[in-house]
């Protein structure tokens, strides 16, 4: 199976990120983890992403605050689909990072999901990679079942606290 | 190949998403497009989405404005993964769409592209179904180089221009 | 008594919900609150929409945060009035909330309040029922006089903060 | 049946309100159309608000752009329920206008439509009168089977220019 | 000397403007303050507002949250300078009552201070004032003074926390 | 009387602040306009403004766009009171002048006005100087019923623009 | 003296980036202007900055819009002064390239200037260069001397259109 | 070595600024720190802005939040190159010191970091200071070299987070 790459701009960004982590390991999916950033070590993150399709990467998830241009930046170096995380950062409550993130030129798309939305970037990168694997795609039916059970089962749980109100 | 399915909340969408079309086209990569609301024909979106994956749909792409619920209502009904369009409106810049799109809740995410993006989320369609489809990533990568001159071809004429000044 | 039915997207929104529903019991009208939602119990919500109006309700508040489309999505499956409420989540100061719940395209209304403004739903919700009842008109009534009055006590109370300034 | 009042600061929001206006007469409810400032005609709103109800009005409809204090100021009068139309001006998009509107303090809810969103304003104020008047239900079903209905024939339309694409 | 009006929506926004009672108290400037509110208690406003200057007031500085319109409605009762407060609630950072104070429409106009600014409400107030107030202009010259006296002992401080860096 | 001045930081501002010079014009209030930059003249502003009261201004009037800087620097000054009125420019909807201008941190007030509300900017000097003029008072008055006796002209017209419908 | 580069991430941007070629060949400043994109033409672009200084460059400015990486991405590559104009694109009103441009992390800045702020980023790299160029720091001091001429003159202009109003 | 000057508006900025501190003794770089205000203390920061050439400055750093006027009206004062670090105040998430502190208007640029992006101003001083300066240029180049020896030291350390995970 191919791996996901999670790369992320900084270290402190990995309480966020770590959701992606213990998602895709739930998922079975292998993945590597990275700090590398585009404006402290851009040669680095250039190499990675020019490589990462021979190095057996399907999907690279990228997670950075503020004017977040790791997931563009990684984009311009690969053909692969590439995930955008904005981070919330002290300042602008994500927005800056939002809007770093998704607004991409034609030519060069970035996957964006929800600011600080690590769990449904690695859903969405295991998404792409059940297109050819059966036994992925069968995961993420029986995930969404489970999800509709813990529903019902919130529900449940509602009408005894309504019953005490 | 699996085919891509474009869903535009409203027929006003169209100047934009056919964008996404052409492009979806000059990859030889199959489409069908439809016009489809969240809100207008919910049953007819959820029945769509639920049965996409066994239509021979790999990717699904939502374009829709205002509060821009159609793809994560499709992303609702379906595992396969969903890349939405957010359109600028009437007010608001197209923030309102952008919001409504990319702030999707952990367990379902939308893969967002930028403001009126349809000729990204077609390249990001593309992408994912060439994790398996070595003649679409050589295409990809065919692309990428034609950017590239693209931009070096541009860079040739601006010298004239200045020259102009 | 037509009952008013209270949907949250998440059981994580019910301490904002429930101020709705004890302004509800206060006036003595019938409710239902539920957990459900629009990405993860897609057809659960669509049924319970479809059958509201049968099975005794009128007036159906919807509370969700982020891209908040519980109270489209219900609209979209209803002709009795839908009330949203946009929840404040994480990031973006509930902006993202009250602009995916409110700009809602022609043919299908969503009665908007405040970010987390569960207690006016509620009173909304009354004054749609109270078209058709006169004792919750008078309610509505008495209960704006005593807004007057605690306004007046509040001015009293001032007085006497100033005076050990 | 009850009447709907329809409300606008300026008679320069006229273009946009008249969508209500032809909505409502399109469902057969009987209206009336007023200029009346928060401003520049309190004392004239004020008055018209507190004898809406007594005047045989169910709903009120207001319309207004900027600081939009109409709404909010009409439904500190009436406890009938009060919908608001933030209306676009110059600047801020509309933002102005829909934070002005929608944010309403607790006790005094205003039923929020989209920036514009006059039609949705007419339609909700139908559905509230539907509540007791399966006359008005009955259209409101109608029209919904019709809204799909053109969604339909929208889809079929698009087939066409696909082919021309 | 003409007294200042102090109105606050809400005695929620107390810790607020108690700046702004301060600040005219040590200028020696005669104030009431009242809790009154746009919506909870329209008619004392009004009333209020009406008879402002009758009862010797010259300035009227209101206090608000949210969807604002205590200042605009003041100022639709009088012709007083009313001077507005936005203070800021729970979401949205005060971007909402800071839209609903100043976006006023032509004729009405409410001189907007910033989010939270009670303390400059005051000190315009008295710049109000003291346009046919020479002690009230010799008091305000005197402020300036001891403000720049004010910077230049904070800088003289910064020399020494510099030297301990 | 006391004059009063209106300072734009652009003759590019001139088409929006010549309705505060026809506004003061039509009360009989002496002005004097100019052309000054917080920026490209400041020591010109400076020496203005801090000569102002002594040369016969009671209200100084600013109107700027973009970083709008030039109503705070003038009260920066002066102890006369300043009106800002917040430009809107090329980008960013007249957000960025509002905020530069209404924003003044404790001690130096702007009483600002609504975005390109030259209008109403010159209405609040009125006001300002009818604290100590009854003849502008009486003036004040008049136009507030001329305003309400609009309205009502406006209610009329809309009548017979609702049976043309 | 070094030469100012001028990369544009778009020709596109072009009619915005030829004020600020103007304005440094009126200093007489030695330039040359590039379309290098981010994500287009990355290894170009980075290229290019690596060398920039010991091609005889002292300062890079770069336009972008959308989410405009191409400042920051330059600034990872040199330690030159790297200036960043931020262009107004079709959504958002530049806030998406004001915000991607900006709020660089700590380690690498880019000095910003206005959206579309193209003359401004001409003179701060001539200011830069002027730091140790006594000729450019005299042609700087005789625009300012310009600059209040030419408020002057239009406040001259003022006067006249004053009387004609 | 010429010096850089850093101004803050207000003595509550410090402990933003003192990282800009921290950062020019670690390059050895002479600086001198004032508390001015463009408001409080205007002519003081008038004149240090017009004499810091001669002083010995080479470059002006100010930092000050809400309408952040102070780096406009220094840049107003001298050619010297200004660098605004925008600070967080109590509201609005530091956007109003944002806007106010980047938008200048042509002719007289602000070079504008990041809010509250202190260390940042002081390494653009830097940058400009070693244009003229080949140590510190070599300065410049071995931190950059340190900062891509820190992303690798994180991605080490990452590593055995992972394994923990």
């Amino acid at each position: 199976m191919k791996k996901v790459a999670v790369i992320m701009g900084s270290d402190s960004d990995f309480p966020v990120v770590k959701n992606a982590l213990t998602e895709l390991r739930s998922f079975g999916v292998p993945f590597e983890a990275h700090v590398m950033s585009a404006h402290r070590s851009p040669a680095l993150a250039a190499d990675f992403a020019e490589h990462a399709a021979e190095n057996g990467f399907g999907v690279i998830i990228c997670a950075a605050g503020m004017a977040a241009h790791l997931a563009g930046v990684i984009a311009g170096h690969t053909t692969l689909p590439v995930i955008g995380i904005p981070c919330r950062g002290a300042a602008l409550e994500g927005m800056d990072a939002l809007l770093a993130t998704v607004m991409m030129p034609p030519g060069i798309p970035v996957a964006t999901v929800a600011v600080d939305g690590a769990k449904n970037a690695a859903i969405l990168a295991v998404q792409m990679l059940a297109l050819s694997d059966e036994g992925l795609a069968a995961q993420l039916r029986e995930r969404k079942a489970e999800m509709l059970a813990g529903v019902e089962k919130k529900d449940a749980a509602l009408q005894e606290k309504i019953g005490e109100l």
